[in-house]
Formats: C-alpha cells, sequence, structure tokens
C-alpha cells in the first residue's frame, strides 16, 4: 500500500508552477538565456524573481531568441513556494524590471506545464521596411530592404515553406544545437507575406524552429524576391539540405516572437 | 532705369534655398532648437550641414518641438551655395545623422519659402496606450493611462476643439512665448479621436498653436473621459482663459508631429 503525503502535510513548503507571458524590446540584450557577465532577458527576470522571492528560481522559457530578437508574447514557467498570489507577480516583476522587459500576465499553471515542452506551436513575424529611407520609429524593429521585389515570386515561395519540410537547409550553418533529436524536419503550420504601404510583413507559425530558422527563411524569400533564387531553385532546398543554397540571414532586429501556443485549455 | 544683376553675373555664388522633411525620435534630445552643450535635433542637423557644405547654415524649422517629443514630417528650409543637388541631401545627410534622425526627402523650395511664416497648418498626434501594462514596443511613444475613460464624453469634448478659440486655458502657464502678436486665439481645422484596439489617437490640425497646447488638449481630453471636468465646464475653459481650470498637461513622449501643410504648391 502507497501512501500519498500532501506537501503540506509532511510541512514542506508548497510549490506552485507559475506561467508568465513577457514582452521585451530585444535591442539591449544578448538574447533570452542567462549568461555570465551579460545582460539576457532570463538572466533579468530570474535576479527579479529572486529579489521578490527570495528563491533562486529555475526560469524556463518557450524558446531561446537570439540577441537582439524582440517579444510580444514569451512564455515563461518557474516554481515557487513563496505565498505571492500569482497574478500579483505582474505588477511586483514590473516595479523591479526596465521598461524594455513586461510582464503582460502571470497566472498558476498545472503542475506538470513546462513553457518549452508542453509548447504546441511558436508564431514569428519577420519585419520588413521598403521604403527608400527608414523611419526612425520603425528603425528598432524594421529590416530596411529598400530594393525592387517580385512579390508574386515570394508569395509563391511563401507557400511552399507550409507543411512537414526538411530544414536543413535553413539551419544555422555553423553549430547544431537544435539538430539533436528531431533531425532537421520541422512542420509550418502557416507562413504568411502581408504588404502594408512600405511594410513587408512575414508571419510564420511552426510546431518548431531550427536556430536561425525564420531569419534564413525571410533572407531567402527576398532573394527569391529580387530574382537571385527562382522557384525550381527554392523547390530544391529542402532536398538538397545545403546551406549554401538558401539565402542570407537576415538580421535579428527584424525578427519578433508574437504568441505561443498551448494544447490544453488549462496551458 | 534700373539694372538687375543676376548673382552669377555678379560673381556671388548663387544660393539656393532648401526644403527638407525630417523624421525624428525625440526621446535622446531636448527637443527641437539648438541649445549650447545639449543635443537638440537643429543643432545636430546644423552640424551635419556645416560638415557637409563648409557652411554655417541658418536652419529655419516649422516650429519647435519640446524635448522628447517625435516627429515623421517636421518641415525645415535652409540657404546653401554649396553645388550639391537638392535630392542628394537625403543619403548625404542620413549617412552623418544618427538612426534616430532621418532626412525623408529634400528639394530645392521657392526663394521666399520659409518653414515656420510659410506653414499653413501643422497636424499633431498625441498617442495614449489604455491597457494595464505598457508593451515595451510602444513605450517610446505612448503615453500609459490604464484607467476607465467616457469615450462618448471625450468624443463629445474633442468635437468642441475644432473652429478658431481662445486657447488660453491652454497655453502653458509660465511663460508666453507665443501669445505675443496674435494673442492666444488659434484656429483648429481637425480634432479627431481614433480607439484602435488598446491606443487612443488624438490627431489634430490646426494653423498654430501655443506651446504645451496639443499636450494640454489631451490631458483635458483624459480628465473628461475620468468625469473630472464636464462638458458645460469643458465649454467655459475657451472663455475663462485660465490654465488652472483645464486638465494636466500630457507627458511629451505621447506627442508627435505629423506634417505640416503649405499653401502654393511649389511649397
Amino acid at each position: 500500500m502507497q501512501i500519498r503525503v500532501d506537501a503540506r502535510e509532511a510541512g514542506k513548503p508548497v510549490s506552485r508552477n507559475i506561467r508568465i507571458v513577457v514582452a521585451f524590446d530585444g535591442t539591449a540584450y544578448h538574447g533570452w538565456q542567462a549568461q555570465k557577465d551579460k545582460a539576457t532577458i532570463q538572466g533579468i527576470l530570474a535576479a527579479a524573481l529572486h529579489k521578490l522571492t527570495g528563491e533562486e528560481v529555475q526560469l524556463h522559457g518557450s524558446g531561446r531568441t537570439d540577441a537582439g530578437v524582440h517579444a510580444r508574447g514569451l512564455v515563461a514557467n518557474f516554481r515557487t513556494t513563496s505565498n505571492i498570489p500569482a497574478p500579483a507577480f505582474v505588477p511586483a516583476l514590473n516595479r523591479l524590471l526596465p521598461p524594455d522587459i513586461r510582464i503582460l500576465s502571470a497566472r498558476r499553471a498545472a503542475r506538470d506545464f513546462h513553457a518549452r515542452i508542453s509548447a504546441r506551436s511558436k508564431t514569428y513575424q519577420y519585419q520588413i521596411y521598403r521604403g527608400r529611407v527608414l523611419p526612425p520609429h520603425f528603425a528598432r524593429e524594421y529590416f530596411h530592404y529598400p530594393y525592387p521585389l517580385d512579390l508574386d515570386a515570394m508569395l509563391q515561395a511563401c507557400r511552399l515553406f507550409a507543411g512537414e519540410h526538411d530544414f536543413a537547409s535553413f539551419a544555422k550553418a555553423t553549430g547544431a544545437r537544435e539538430k539533436g533529436s528531431r533531425g532537421t524536419v520541422r512542420r509550418i503550420l502557416r507562413c504568411e507575406l502581408r504588404q502594408k504601404g512600405r511594410r513587408l510583413i512575414l508571419t510564420v507559425e511552426g510546431t518548431g524552429f531550427l536556430h536561425h530558422m525564420v531569419r534564413n527563411m525571410a533572407g531567402t524569400l527576398l532573394e527569391v524576391g529580387r530574382g537571385r533564387i527562382g522557384i525550381p531553385r527554392f523547390r530544391l532546398l529542402f532536398r538538397k539540405r545545403d546551406r549554401t543554397l538558401a539565402g542570407f540571414t537576415a538580421p535579428a532586429h527584424g525578427l519578433v516572437l508574437l504568441r505561443v501556443r498551448y494544447s490544453r485549455a488549462r496551458d
């Protein structure tokens, strides 16, 4: 016979799993992941949580973002034994954080919720400005690309990204940190390209992404738009598994992590 | 008999009048007007023009903007004897300027064109964010005002701004730098309030503005929205000429100079 002992009864403090949604302007940061002697989103958030709870909090993010990349809704979770009500983490953390990092919401999550492992899909946006001069209010979040583009060809290529493909040609050339268990096959649920005046917005939702994958997709679409990569060669990219055949890596500051979706309603 | 001598014939260098359109993120600057030992838009532009032309250029702006105020299309003009083609000032100046100040266009203007004196109207936008948490990508240009607002009352008050009124109640409390010749009567051609999700955008076009006028109009509308100033009291503001009766001065970073209009087609 097994006897289940409630943590409270056993005198151990009850730990809750808290899920937060984070938005940040990545301009000033060396990406999400904590690094020694470098300002990172995870590092700054963990320091604020330590100040608030007194605990060494383990913060799990829905994924790493590179230096300069922005987020409107990155999801993270952490366990705490503090008795701060979950929604109170929003104002309490925001008071401690710089204005370019904001907690948008906080709530108690299921015991087994993990921001990265439980994620069903992530949606990224890549933002391009096509006008001759980049207006200052777009400078932080738009890649300036003032060249003539064949939008029809780009739309055609964009549609070809949808579905399950081997994205080896779009993975970061050096290093293979995400190529391990699942290989380089990824599933793109949605790939859209919209023109709004002089802005060109690429929106990509996928179940997972290789390192630099969205930036390489954006750079490749731009080379399709300039006529440097034709549709036949574009189709070959999924088969050739050769990074050198795809387009350039579009710069980090044009990339925004829009949202992360989870399967279960309570997540 | 009068003999008209062309400057060229007289051996004097020909001076051209150049009209530029400037956009800037005002966050890092002490406003438009040049000040000793302070970073201002006019000061930085004049230094760039000096570097380019070797001349001590007199730069006339369409109007001063306060520290922290932004612009999408401020107009300025200057005379130069340099032989740089007018459109070439765009890339040449942008190479010398920081990315938060951009020249959007440059062209030769009529001899008597003056960016301030020739202006027929200016359009400002005041930007408010109503959500509970201010997202980082709105932090530089939106005033965070997360309180319940009676939008109907605000729309009613907004309509009352249109037309010619004595705006003494909306002029900066101390100092009267713009109250001189024309007094405090100003003509508002258009006053619109639009809600876009959690954003509230006030757009005001007028033939001229007193110092702090748009910010005081925005602050007063917000106090109308909160029920602190009723419509009857609001109507009295134009007659009472008393700054203490109007609302607060909304902060500078929410204000954007959108565009300046001129009467003649060639301006």
